[in-house]
């Protein structure tokens, strides 16, 4: 940490500072520049983060070296972690395809797409039954009822499923069935939630808020972490900006500088991202080859008719082509797509 | 609602949309254009909405003429509406001044914070005890014990006061103490708290999301609305944008457009918006002279101390100041403060 | 300027910074942290921002303390600027009324708008005869006909106008005639047109970008001064964000901090910020609360028939009412407002 | 176009906008729906789009169905558009590799540069000389000096080569040496230079503003093919977000909708985009996998010692290996890489 003083900071104030760090059980290093003095701090920085010194006399501002993350930083755990979701591996040794329905609407709906998905090489299913709707008028999911089609459904394919939880009273009971628990981009910053994942036994899957930087991101996912839950994935799926064009605009850099600063997985959606069928595959075939860990993909067997995010859903054959576009990328920058 | 027809849109999918619109108990107007053949739909809208027309052959896009939402919109309610908070009157008639501690830090630093409030007229007092924090590492509030030095400092002042919920589950207790409950920014679009609190008896304060569009913004208030609370105070607090020199960036029209769509009392939070003390009173004037129902400001007898924010705080004698040059605009406006 | 060396820098890579510091004629200050070690340099900032730190080996990255720019910064000349067109002075000791259609139309369109605006209390005429339009196919101005128009009615009503130019070929002969050459937004960052009007011996506004941060803004504007020229307006009118209710985001907060940064004057185009005419006089309200040093807007007798933004020009008695409603708020906040 | 009306709309109001359609030459189709009234507007929309409907009593807004830009669209030009840069196609048949210097520094570091590019399967050479600097104290290009290097690297390698020009008296000069005339960021919306590159006889590739949606940029790419040049590449490199862990956010969706929306070629910068070495390879990986027409990297022999943009250079060696890659992706999508 460095603190910056102001050009008319007093050698009173900069000793006031380089007490205060003394008080937390810290050295300070005072330089004096042409303009600004700054003091380096050493020793104890969680207690120096607790220190607001932008509130003292003189202080210009405060430069924060290190990361606010600690448990998912790469920092303290160079190697990259592999989180699986039922038997299948999410990690940088492989490439893996998530596909399966936006939302469980029905039986039929849902096994149709689940059939598609794995088809298309799909080794974990997608399908929410709790949805967060921007109206209050939008259909809100199917509830436990959804569950039970899910449940059908990895029976008959054994397949391992995720789905979203949106309130924390949904966790304890959608943990004994889902094989990973999603965290919305809406939630991202539900701090409560965030603690209550932290605390089940399966894998969390957390989306990247619409105005979250990487660095909020990767602080939400030590929510997560500090409670004891370190098997989680991140989900870049597109951040807000002034574009009208797509939906949202997808950051595929930040997916790749997640990776650099993080050893969990980073996997991409670039349905919700993009929000239109016609993008899908070319942002789906960007993200294996920009090394993305896995694609979650909406799949409806009539987008029609789907009740949510229909305009984004890939139809059946279209995936199962996309799946195959998949597997020669990520074979061209040496990777494995799981099977 | 309006569906735009691609331009190589066939006669059978101008029908099939035609159809379609029929089906729903509708009827539908075709005007063909040079370009593009458009259908004008009239009837039940909610109906409308529920089907996914982009998914239709032929379709390029659907506008959306009508608002998303309903109850909070002044379309079917034309006159402004009056929230009481105590017996506060927050509304367009008056100008509201509500101050006091980011934190609820301890009985000390409230009630020293609340004492300058009121000596700068602030009528309502805010001051939180569960904080939503980017860092697990962070300060997260008092809880309950921080409710109880509210009710104190309410005993002694009669000060009615504002807190914020960040778990569903805190809804209720909260409630039943408080005049009135918070959701913030982050949980703005935490949609199974929203329905909470529009269960609650008491007054909601609802602040606008970091990247929420009016629009969105008033979709959430819908949301408290529609379960039977109308008493919903909206609060702008800044918006995320690219410039980096204050914390968000205050959407002060956002605001006036808010108030010009809404029947709600909509406020400004100047304090979040910029995140510097230099610049919170040139923001709270503005508000005022924008036509804020009220503004809220955060205050600290100690700021270099303050656990939470503190860059933000106002001194005791610098809101006493703001209060006085608040009321001196409000009159040039014409409009009374609240005392 | 503070270089932070990575976590597993060596002994020689902090020596070759601090070779390269001494080399470039500096002092090096070597901090060791417990993570981080960071090297302090005291010396000329201008020969240490030349160099590419970031490209050392160990160097995990460089903090800039110092502005990276000079002559229009506060630091070194802590007095605020006023600028005078023709014969107003812009400047933090008065408030001023700057209004006027958005395009000169015609002799009888500029007049009559221009009248209102004197009435109104605008002591400086704005209208512009080249306008960049984001459309090819949209109307361009009025060209040297429109400077002829505007010089007429400054000879009518003796009051100075301001004019922008587009094309560093005009910047002679406008300067010649008009009493401020403006920059506009999207020419903002065009600098070649910035080091002319620095040669020019008249008052340069200089509006924002779409997409400026404050620090690039006065970096534009050093541009301007470094070639000599320090009659520099600042001009804030909305950057983009992803909020449509508005044309742009009224950053008036960006105001405050370029008015603390910066010595010059600071002033607030609400009418382009917004373009929507009902959200125009609150923000100008908004803007003199604030501190603005002046405000600008657009006038037009007969906005229905406006070649350019006509959904954002006041009528002639709207500019009336508000330069009434400006001058009380000046007042209030104690500042008189230039007659 | 249609006209959608106030909810209160009176039927004059509506027959006022139905008469000024006439007036313009055009018909109107009324269709009266439960809360809002809407006027189809068919006929000439040139002529409608002059006129400000909002103006008119009763009108809330309008909405433009058709595209802002012709020339540049897909509408009326179904096929893809080949631009040829010297020998070079630059199109949807092939994939090109774009590499050189950022700016031109030196003979040797020119050719340095070229060389690895060359190896690394470039067929076009970029290198600057002119350099929009945001601050007025950063290395400003060589000049015509520089475009000197450029033609004798051109006749040792035989690669054509892309220069930026800044100023509109320089495009004249430029084009007669340089193969494709480059318009950059901060003039992407510099419309005198837009409509001067429009007269030249060579290529011109048109950078996205930091801040421009792809509307604005196809009505920029617009001014260019009025005036008589249709050789138009595009090429996306970022756009202005929240998120500062990359200089800019690629959108490489935007890319995609470029492609979709206009025949011209659309190509990826990833270099200007993310600003950090180690991100640009899997950024231009994603562009070839995405269906960019080509990508431009930046190349430095030694970029400790550049003079602009070192941190994002690729070295010799880098280039070398990303062609490699490149050339994979682009067979794995089906695409020959141009050679």
């Amino acid at each position: 940490m460095v603190v910056v003083m102001k050009q008319d900071a007093t050698e009173s104030d900069i000793e006031a500072v380089s007490e205060r760090v003394r008080g937390a059980g810290g050295e300070a290093f005072v330089s004096r520049g042409a303009v600004h003095t700054i003091v380096g701090l050493v020793g104890d920085t969680d207690r120096f983060q607790a220190i607001d010194w932008k509130q003292m006399q003189g202080v210009d501002h405060v430069i924060r070296i290190g990361k606010p993350y600690k448990m998912v930083a790469r920092d303290l755990h160079p190697e990259t972690t592999t989180v699986k979701v039922g038997t299948t591996p999410v990690g940088r040794d492989t490439f893996t395809l998530i596909a399966g329905p936006c939302a469980v609407e029905s039986m039929e709906q849902t096994v149709a797409a689940v059939e598609a998905s794995r088809a298309a090489g799909a080794t974990i299913v997608r399908g929410d039954v709790y949805k967060p709707r921007t109206s209050p008028y939008s259909f809100q999911g199917l509830g436990e009822e959804g569950l039970a089609i899910l449940e059908e459904v990895r029976r008959q394919t054994g397949l391992p499923f995720i789905v979203e939880v949106v309130d924390l009273n949904q966790v304890e009971g959608v943990a004994e069935v889902a094989d990973c628990i999603r965290i919305g981009t809406r939630n991202a910053q539900n701090f409560e939630l965030l603690k209550e994942v932290g605390l089940a036994k399966k894998p969390v899957m957390l989306k990247r808020g619409l105005a979250m930087t990487i660095d909020e991101w990767l602080q939400a996912a030590e929510y997560v972490a500090q409670r004891g839950n370190s098997e989680i994935i991140l989900c870049e799926r597109g951040i807000r900006t002034f574009e009208p064009a797509t939906r949202n605009t997808l950051d595929l850099a930040g997916m790749a500088v997640a990776q650099y600063e993080s050893h969990l997985p980073v996997i991409v959606d670039p349905s919700h991202a993009v929000g239109k069928r016609h993008l899908v595959a070319a942002m789906a075939k960007a993200a294996v080859a920009a090394g993305a860990d896995a694609v979650m993909i909406d799949v409806h067997p009539n987008p029609e008719e789907a009740m949510v995010d229909g305009a984004q859903a890939l139809l059946p054959h279209e995936v199962v082509e996309l799946g195959e576009q998949l597997a020669a990328i990520a074979a061209a920058v040496g990777r494995a797509m799981n099977r």
